[in-house]
C-alpha cells in the first residue's frame, strides 16, 4: 500500500521560523467516506499569512498545535472518488496541507474547469488573486487616476493588486524589500514607481514616488511600511488591511505604527480588515473577470517554483525573509 | 472707548498644558468692515480637542502659535452690524475665539433662530452635537440591538454619542474616569452600563459589560481605551474615530494600541476617522433632528458652566485632567 508523506508541525516558533520547526512523517493512506475524494497533491502554495496561525494564539489563519499536518493550498487530481460529480482525474483545489494525499468532501473541493490552467488556481484565479481583486476593487476602490500604493508588492498578492489597480486606471506605487523584486515590477508588470523600504532614505522616497499623496494603500505589510504611509495619506483616504507580513515571524511584534487613530481623524482616513473568506459567495464574479484579464495579457502572474515537499520548510523560512518573486509553489513529485 | 480683552496663547505647552500658558491682554475694540457683524461674546466652549492645536504641528484644530487669541466656538449678539441680513440684537453662534469682542463675516456667522436656546449652539445644537450625530448615525451606523461603546462619555461629545445610540436602538456602554460621572451617565442619561477607565481590572470589567461584545466603538480618546476595546469588537464592528483626547496634553504620546492593523483584519473592522466640517453641508439637517430630540426630552444635554473670560485657562486645564461633565462653558459678564 502508498504511504503518505506528511510534513507536520514539530513545534511552534520561539522567535523566527525555522526549517527545524516542521518535520516530514510518514502516514497511512487516508480512508474515504461518502462523497469523498481523494486527492494526490501536485502542487501547494506557501503564504506568509500561514506565519500568523503558527504564532500560536487565534489568528484569521486559524491556530495550528504542534504534531499536526501543516496547512496549505493545493491543487491535484482526484484519485479516488466516492463522491458523484467528481470524478478520478478531475483536477481540483483544496486544502491539503502539505502533503501528498489528503481526502475532502465533495461539496467542499474546488472543482477546476479543463480551460483553467490548475497552477492558476494557487496564483491569480486562488486564494492570492481573489485577495487583490476584492481587496482592490471592493476595499480599496481606487477611482481613476488614484494614486494607490502596494506594501509587498512582489509578493502574492500585491504584484497582482498593484496590476489591478492599474487596469482599474489608478498610478500604482509599489513598495518592496530589494531593487531587483522593483525593477521587475516596474518592467514587467507596469507598476509605476517602486520604492525599497531597506533604503535608508525611504521616508523621502515614498515621499518622492507619492507627489499627489496616496488615496489607496493596500497594506499587506503593517509596521513601518504603514506607519510611513499613514503619512502620505490623503484627505479621506483608504487603507485596505490585508496583511501584516512584518510582524509575523516573530514572538515579539513591534509596537503599533505612530499617529493611530490621530492621523486617521485628521485625514479622514477609512482603515479596514478584510478576509477573503468573507467573499466567497464572490468568488465566481471574481474569477470570471480574473481569467479575462489573464486571457488577454492584462493581467500577468509570478510564480516561484520550488521543487519537492521535502523542500517546503525552508521555501517558507526564506519566503518570510522576503525570498520570493510573486507566488511560491512547492511542485511535488 | 471699550476695550476688549482677550486670552491669547503665551507659549506652546511644554509637557501638559497650565494656566501659564496663557495670559490675558487688553485690545483696542475690532473695526467693522463690509458685511460685517461685531459680536459681544456671551459665552464660549471650551473642548479637548482644541489641546490638539497646541502641539505646535498640525493637526485637525489647526495649528494656533503663540501670541495669538485662543481658539474656540462662542455665542454673543450682534452689537454693531454692516450685513443687512444680521440685524443689531441678532444671536449667532461664531468662532469668536478667547475673547469680548469679536468681527465675523455675516456669511460665516451662524445665526440662531428665536425658538432656540442660544447655549445649545454651544453644545447639542453646535459643533458637539453635530459631531456625535453624524459620527453615530453615519460613521458608527448601530443596528437596533447592537452594543455601541463610547470612550470620554461624560465628556462633551460622548455624553450625547452615547444617548443617539440609545435613540438608535442600541445597547450603549460608555467609558469614563470617575464612578461619580458613570452614576450620571446610567441614571440621568440611560447609558446600560459603564466602566471606569482608572480602575485596575478595567479589562475584565469591559468585558463584562460587553459580553456580546461591541458592533460600534465612537472613540472619543484613542491610547489604552481604544487598545482595549480593539479587543471587544465584534466581526464587521465600527470604530468612529472622533478624537484622541488621552494623547492631547502631552508633548511625547504614548505608542498607538497594540494589534494594529491585525486585530482590524481577524475581525474585519472598519477603522474610520472624521472632522465634523465635512459635514457642514447636512448641519441643517442634524440640527433639525436633535432640536426634536432635545424638545421631546429624548436627549438631554449635561453642561458645566464656568464663570468669567479669566477663568478660561484654568477651565481648559481641568477639562484636560476630565474635571468636566458635558459641554464646558465659560460664561463672560
Amino acid at each position: 500500500m502508498k504511504e503518505n508523506r506528511q510534513i507536520l508541525i514539530k513545534s511552534l516558533p520561539q522567535g523566527k521560523l525555522e526549517a527545524s520547526n516542521f518535520c516530514l512523517e510518514l502516514a497511512t493512506m487516508p480512508v474515504l467516506g461518502d462523497d469523498q475524494v481523494l486527492v494526490k497533491t501536485t502542487a501547494f502554495s506557501i503564504s506568509a499569512g500561514a506565519r500568523a496561525g503558527l504564532q500560536g494564539s487565534a489568528s484569521y489563519a486559524g491556530a495550528p498545535a504542534a504534531g499536526r499536518i501543516m496547512n496549505g493550498s493545493g491543487i491535484g487530481q482526484v484519485v479516488e472518488s466516492r463522491c458523484k460529480a467528481i470524478p478520478v482525474g478531475q483536477w481540483v483545489k483544496a486544502p491539503t496541507g502539505w502533503q501528498d494525499y489528503s481526502v475532502h468532501n465533495g461539496a467542499d473541493t474546488d472543482v477546476i474547469p479543463d480551460d483553467h490552467d490548475p497552477v492558476s488556481y494557487l496564483g491569480p484565479l486562488g486564494v492570492n488573486g481573489l485577495t487583490a481583486y476584492f481587496g482592490v476593487t471592493d476595499i480599496g476602490q481606487p477611482q481613476e487616476g488614484d494614486t494607490v500604493l502596494v506594501s509587498a508588492a512582489a509578493g502574492s498578492v500585491g504584484h497582482l493588486a498593484g496590476q489591478i489597480a492599474k487596469i482599474k486606471g489608478a498610478r500604482v506605487v509599489g513598495v518592496c524589500g530589494s531593487d531587483a523584486k522593483g525593477d521587475l515590477l516596474v518592467s514587467e508588470l507596469g507598476f509605476d514607481a517602486v520604492v525599497n523600504y531597506k533604503d535608508e532614505d525611504f521616508r523621502q522616497k515614498l515621499k518622492s514616488a507619492t507627489p499627489n499623496g496616496v488615496h489607496v494603500y493596500f497594506d499587506n505589510t503593517g509596521g513601518m511600511v504603514l506607519g510611513s504611509a499613514l503619512f502620505r495619506m490623503n484627505v479621506g483616504g483608504r487603507i485596505a488591511c490585508c496583511g501584516v507580513v512584518s510582524q509575523y515571524d516573530t514572538t515579539r511584534p513591534e509596537p503599533s505604527p505612530k499617529g493611530l487613530p490621530g492621523l486617521l481623524i485628521n485625514k479622514r482616513v477609512i482603515m479596514r480588515g478584510f478576509l477573503i473568506y468573507d467573499y466567497m459567495a464572490r468568488f465566481k464574479e471574481g474569477r470570471d473577470v480574473l481569467h479575462k484579464w489573464l486571457s488577454s495579457g492584462e493581467l500577468k502572474s509570478l510564480t516561484d517554483r520550488v521543487q519537492g515537499l521535502e523542500s517546503a520548510p525552508g521555501a517558507f523560512v526564506n519566503l518570510l525573509a522576503g525570498g520570493n518573486i510573486g507566488t511560491r509553489i512547492v511542485e511535488l513529485t
